[in-house]
């Protein structure tokens, strides 16, 4: 019998048994599964076995951490009354060795199979369909409800579990179920008491414009009359496609340079880390080391929270959580072949449960591919005209998400020279209401006539969890700061300082592109051999706008994460959520990053955790209907004094023989060989160079 | 005969015609040519023509610009004094027909054959000889000096022509001739009288470290002893090169989907523009369309400059400004095939002038290709599970610069969804000096033992002359502002208002992300059919952080430039350059954008241009040595609401047929089909599910 690597997903065989335990350990109690999956060993646990794993001594009597299975679910009275749970079970022992219940005040995210009963709900409510029949639907037109969560709550009962529903006309005359129904907004939102199953209240939506109150609405019962189809998928389109764009194929004759065994290790260019896959946080990577040495201990997408900026009640409540009210893992994309990536493809399956504490498959759900990203670095010696030239290969590891209307692309990528950089892309369906015909709105842009999509904000967190050279760091606040003109320090005024501050103690603090702020996690029990610097990895905190709702708002309260661009805190096990556990109907940030802070612990040469806030304002475009072209933001996290040298020098001379000039002609120059036409330094001086179209 | 178009560089003959004019006008003096370049026409002609060739009307009866060449030369004295000219030929009518003569306090750029003199005028100076003789070069070094231009004057005399030079140590003994010489940097800048070539003063170079003086230098003869190689060549490395990366090829079966006519007009995916190169600003883009729609009249590089932070005399001469001292056209390199660049390439040469006038090519100076950026949108109808998807294509015109040391890599991307992307990439060996044994400073990072990379700046500077939909735009500046909670008009406080105003006048101003400032170019005259609005073109400006150097010094006078991130003028003819026409040895900044927003003109509604400032604070990492990994930054210009849907909606759903699986598998879904695993919103729920590896 083998081990599971500690860090390897929950195989189906031990989900299976998580299952049997929680059943046999509630007898006769009916169980509504939520997830299932991997509890991460505690730290100590875990590094002390991957000290000994990349020592070389790991052996069979190597002590190994539990394996444990975190399992979440509701138990349900007769009353139907639920009650959130959520138990570890050791898989070695196939017992329960701790559980934890809930009341009402802590409500867990979504599952598919939630949102999907609110369509039910909606269809055998009286007070839903009245409010529906006010409406005077064109002719062959259908109902479709998105589901969404409630957002946070202001005086609404907490033993509730809400949800609500943003609702549309959906033409069906086209008979193609992939008709775009976002274009035709209805503005009314059916509110749901889960647990009841029931509509509890239709709230009517203004659908004013400049100048009209926040509550006007036209009472019209013709609110689709003036809008019109937006479709995307190709068959609908009332355009042609492009037929002038060729292919552009990427080609790996020899295969991938990277391997990925059964456990989810992966290995590429002198980097070794694994890959783990969770219902909320979707990919996750572990373990970093570069050529033996190590870099991260953990890096993931903790959480992101999209406030809406329209202050027209009940639009307040459109305020998503993605990760906490649904979560990354559950609305991972089955990444398809050729269409979500180019060259040669890994993919990774992710594990999850179902309802009732089955292992089900999320196919493809993570993909791992190479792709080429420019020049690496590049010099010519403009005495010899001999360039020397790399390319910048990545590596990617990628999911894709889908929260209803929209999409999230997120992108690990690992390059030769030591760097890590977390790319996300926004695309998907911008977020919609209806709004009179002729009207404009400060709230937001018309993007197609009756069809306001509205102001909001995507804030993302990033969670990184440091072991530059070790597991003891610290970080620093680095900063370029102007030197007044001295006759005597700076007697020319050209001179600057790098002023450099450790963070003693747990705190969060901002961007600051005019000091140039840079974040460095350092070792400082290891210096660098050539700078005598600590060795280190450093970003640029991305300057983007923090959260614009006032602080005393219920939006800003639950999302007190979303107020820094950096949060360095104290290693806490089971601490990887910025917004808290439970942001579902959150009247504030519980847990999360303000209450992390507030410990108020030591972080100098110690397990030091650090989240890199940031995001997008986002005003919509028309051209950002009906689908929007992808929005990215990158962060960087490069090595600084890691090395002791530029780590992509041993990276060949780039002499790729497939390229070809556009009248086919394939030559190439050779890697490190001269140039064949005139150097740059000694231009051709002649009169009778050819010229082919010297017609004046 | 056919007309060149008006856009089109100069071709040889006319080269020759230029140079013949200004020989034959000054008769009997020694001409020293520096450039002969296409004068591009005034703005009111060339839009007169350019309006008659978008609108079909174009014919030869239609009025064409003068066809003009821009000849820079000096003319020689018998005293060996210079007079620096610049004359306008036209060369229709073979003719001077404009002369413009500088005095000494205009210093124009340097030319390559000056930057080589330098080297001449060292190995014949005794001074320079006597000040090498007194260091002890190891056994087979040689002296290798770069040149570079002087910096600001301070107390020097404006009427001469200074050069400096940074010196080093070359290791002959490998006999190879690429062996990297920066590694052995010696502590002294010899100053040059070009006119006179001769040197007129050695500086000596501190060497010191933390807490030691300005001016600390040990005197020591034996200032290699402690350096070490530092190579970067193949051949030369002391470590093996990567074997583990397998090629990665872009292939292109049907060739590339763009089109470049003789006379450097580029079509692409409903792109239109052309491409001109010139000597100061390498390739520059103009009269771009989108879909037959004017979007920009000419987008440039316009300067650059590069101070060094170390307040140490004389490294305050440490400030390049790379396009008006040196030029970014003159130091383009050659690209080469398959080095450069992936996929089918096509190449543009530039024609450049040789100090006898006679024309020169620069071959190879600018590719265009095309090359895939990952999605470009994406929808998922997590109803039918059916997902839309399509690549991001971008087509790069690209120029790599080498400037002695450094390389900067520069291209203007345009994409399918209406965006263009202005990308910066630096790269190349960092500049650098010595440091005595084992010490560290606060001015730079040793990166190498005795090698101190001295903290610097990169400040860029694009300038954008919009056309949004006509050549009459107005600059606006938007922000998204918080709003207090308030009862009646923000009651749950999560509304956010945006704020936009017209620059009436013209004016700089900065970067602003915590009010997400984004400056739109639009055309008031021009609504959008669906929002209303002006159409536009936005940006956010990057907010990196601005020139540190104190405000009274030489330094930060010749860069006012570099103390906003946008300005907005209004358009001059010829007004090109951010830091003035003359920045080689410039006091001040004269005629550049501090001076240009001095004429407080109107800006709206009117030929207004938009200058966007940004840059690198660049305090090096050991991992930059030898040569340093590329640093991007890019500048998107994103339609906004300039057309009436996601421009990329047309771009077919990517099939790429040529993926494959790690396994070798190469099934493809098709574009728009339904996947073929269990989706996403119906996992699979199965006690039968295929694990290979469930060993538990």
């Amino acid at each position: 019998m083998s081990f599971p690597h500690p860090l390897e997903q929950l195989r189906a065989t031990e989900i299976h048994c998580a299952r049997d335990v929680i059943v046999k350990a509630n007898p006769g109690i009916l169980i509504q599964f939520r997830s299932i999956f991997l509890q991460e060993p505690p730290k100590a646990a875990l590094t002390s076995f991957l000290t000994a794993e990349h020592g070389g001594t790991l052996s069979a009597s190597t002590p190994r951490p539990p394996r444990l299975a975190e399992v979440q679910y509701d138990t349900i009275k007769a009353n139907k009354s639920h009650e959130y749970v959520e138990s570890t079970v050791d898989l070695g022992l196939k017992k329960e060795i701790s559980r934890q219940v809930y009341d009402g005040t802590k409500q867990p995210s979504f599952t598919l199979e939630e949102f999907k009963s609110l369509n039910e709900a909606c269809m055998k409510s009286k007070m839903f369909q009245e409010a529906v029949s006010k409406f005077k639907l064109p002719e062959g037109f259908v109902i479709e409800i998105d589901p969404w969560p409630y957002g946070g709550l202001d005086h609404d009962d907490p033993a509730i579990r809400y949800m609500q529903g943003l609702c549309f006309g959906k033409d069906t005359r086209n008979g193609n179920p992939d008709s775009n129904h976002y274009t035709y907004p209805i503005p009314i939102i059916p509110v749901m008491d889960y647990h009841k199953g029931e509509i509890i209240r239709v709230d009517k939506l203004a659908t004013g414009g400049t100048g009209d109150g926040l509550a006007y609405n036209t009472n019209s019962a013709n609110v689709l009359d003036h809008t019109r189809p937006s479709e995307y998928v190709p068959e609908l389109l009332d355009v042609k496609l492009r037929t002038d764009i060729k292919p552009l194929n990427v080609l790996q004759p020899e295969g991938p340079s990277f391997q990925v065994s059964n456990d989810n290790l992966v290995e590429w260019q002198k980097w070794r880390f694994r890959v783990g896959f969770n219902p909320r946080e979707g990919a996750t990577i572990h373990d970093v080391h570069y050529d033996g040495r190590s870099v991260l201990y953990r890096l993931s997408l903790s959480e992101m929270t999209v406030p809406y900026g329209d202050p027209r009640p009940p639009y307040h409540r459109k305020q998503a959580f993605d990760f906490g009210d649904g979560g990354a893992g559950r609305a991972a994309n089955n990444l398809a072949l050729g269409c979500d990536c180019l060259g040669v493809i890994k993919y990774l399956d992710g594990l999850l449960a179902d309802a009732s504490g089955q292992p089900s498959v999320a196919k493809n759900a993570v993909c791992i591919h190479e792709q080429d990203n420019g020049i690496g670095w590049k010099h010519t010696n403009f005495r010899t005209d001999r360039a020397v030239v790399t390319r910048y290969r990545e590596l990617v590891v990628q999911f894709i998400i889908t929260l209803a209307n929209y999409e999230y692309i997120f992108a690990y990528k690992f390059d030769q020279a030591g760097g890590i950089t977390l790319e996300t892309r926004a695309t998907g369906i911008v977020s919609v209401v209806n709004i009179d015909p002729g009207k404009t709105s400060p709230w937001g842009n018309v993007v197609s006539p009756g069809v306001l999509a509205q102001n909001h904000q995507h804030i993302f967190c990033v969670r990184i969890d440091p072991a530059i050279n070790g597991y003891n760091n610290t970080i620093f606040r680095e900063e370029s700061l102007p030197m007044p003109m001295d006759i005597n320090t700076n007697p020319f005024g050209n001179g600057y300082q790098v002023v450099s501050q450790p963070v003693a103690t747990s705190s969060g603090f901002d961007a600051s592109p005019t000091t140039n702020l840079t974040v460095k996690m350092s070792n400082t029990n290891v210096r660098n051999p050539i700078s005598g610097r600590p060795v280190s990895y450093k970003f640029t905190p991305p300057a983007t706008q923090l959260i614009l709702a006032d602080p005393r708002s219920t939006a800003a309260q639950r999302a007190q994460f979303a107020k820094h661009h950096v949060w360095v805190t104290a290693h806490k096990d089971g601490e990887l959520f910025a917004a808290g556990k439970f942001t579902n109907q959150s009247r504030g940030e519980r847990d999360g990053l303000a209450d992390a802070v507030a410990r108020n612990e030591n972080t100098l040469d110690s397990d030091v955790v650090l989240w890199s806030v940031f995001g997008l304002t986002h005003n919509p475009r028309v051209e950002d209907w009906p689908v929007m072209p992808i929005e990215k933001i990158e962060l960087h996290l490069r090595p600084a004094d890691f090395f002791d040298r530029n780590p992509a020098l041993d990276v060949p001379g780039s002499k790729n023989p497939t390229s070809v000039l556009v009248d086919g002609k394939d030559s190439c120059c050779s890697e490190g060989a001269k140039v064949q036409e005139a150097p740059e330094s000694h231009r051709q001086s002649s009169q009778d160079i050819p010229l082919k179209d010297s017609k004046l």
